[in-house]
């Protein structure tokens, strides 16, 4: 048995957005996009994983505590990972936005265009960088997961990529009541029903909407 | 007093759109149009104006019943009174979509390229034809509508419109759970904060989430 291909707990604004424009290292998310997770910091599953701290329980909560059980290996897109852009330095000290401690403890294949080698961090982390696309990619973190589920973390074009690739079994959403008005498109251009996915499960959280979006047919 | 410029239930998919595609006689709501509107249908607010029978009570419908409150008059860009296109013909037969008694019971404002006189229905709705463009409707309507509101009737393109003259003071959408992939967009391109518009109140009803968009500055 082989696991899903998902995306969890991916934040986005009522008018499409999955991040606000003009990300650098003092805005990760882009301008404004701290906004699309307000629902998610306050949670005991956030707060517990980053802060050390007890956090809200709930409905949000339960959404943010799913969002990370059953990975046995993540994608992200280079931008996730790394504000830089281009050919990596030789010897990049840039090890991710997590510290020395990432929360992924498993394998993350990170798309780029430009090689690195693969390095481990504390807690279980090594971070892969696949140059040969995002097929590639998904086939990679595809043997490492084994049984477990793949997760493409983001950011808003890769997970474009893979559901025009209809490599995404289910999708998580939640809606934040914010509108961004610029930055990350997260469905635009895209023809979901045509692509075979459909929304089948709206939850009311706390501070979001949290959707369950599936491809209907196999894949 | 003068009341305000609003718009009210109106259905949006979560990625975006306020109708589908291919608007016609027998689909006047566009293709996968009437998704955007299954959590209207069953409310007592619909069944009771339109088929004369009782329907379901809770949220969903607090919000209908309030959509058709307080109303002096309305704006309907062009396609959302009628499926032709282009000149009106001569003592056209075409008077909308809602038969004899239409459920306005106020002056309607249509915005059209083309001159068509003036004509009143059973139960109080008059239709007027505007072609000198948005602001003149508005300004009418205003001055027909006093101290009551003026209701933006959609469609999405007649919605943007106004919101890009910051003219709406208002907007009460309601996001239904589904993805219609094509369509009439509502928030493409309109970068809402910007024009100085925020969500302020996010509601679960039963078979939509409720959102309270108001422009912050004044007029």
């Amino acid at each position: 048995m082989t696991g899903k291909v998902r995306v969890s707990a991916f934040g986005v604004s009522v008018d499409g957005f999955g991040a606000g424009p003009d990300q650098s290292l003092e805005n990760p998310l882009g301008r404004g996009g701290p906004l699309l997770h307000h629902w998610f910091f306050p949670t005991d599953a956030f707060r517990t994983q980053h802060l050390g701290q007890p956090g809200e329980t709930g409905v949000d909560d339960e959404f943010g505590k799913r969002s990370m059980q059953g990975l046995g290996a993540w994608i992200l897109g280079r931008n996730m990972f790394a504000h830089s852009r281009g050919p990596w330095a030789e010897d990049d000290a840039w090890k991710g936005w997590w510290g020395d401690e990432p929360p992924y403890r498993c394998d993350v294949f990170v798309l780029t265009h430009h090689p690195r080698p693969s390095f481990a961090m504390k807690g279980g982390t090594t971070f892969h960088f696949v140059t040969n696309g995002a097929a590639a990619a998904l086939e990679r973190a595809r043997a490492a997961a084994g049984d477990l589920d793949v997760r493409i973390g983001g950011g808003a074009a890769t997970i474009r990529q893979y559901l025009r690739m209809r490599a995404i079994d289910e999708m998580h959403v939640a809606v934040s009541p914010v509108v961004l008005g610029v930055g990350e498109p997260l469905w635009a251009g895209l023809d979901l029903p045509a692509l075979g996915y459909d929304v089948v499960e709206s939850t009311a959280g706390e501070r979001a909407t949290h959707l369950k979006i599936v491809r209907k047919d196999p894949r």
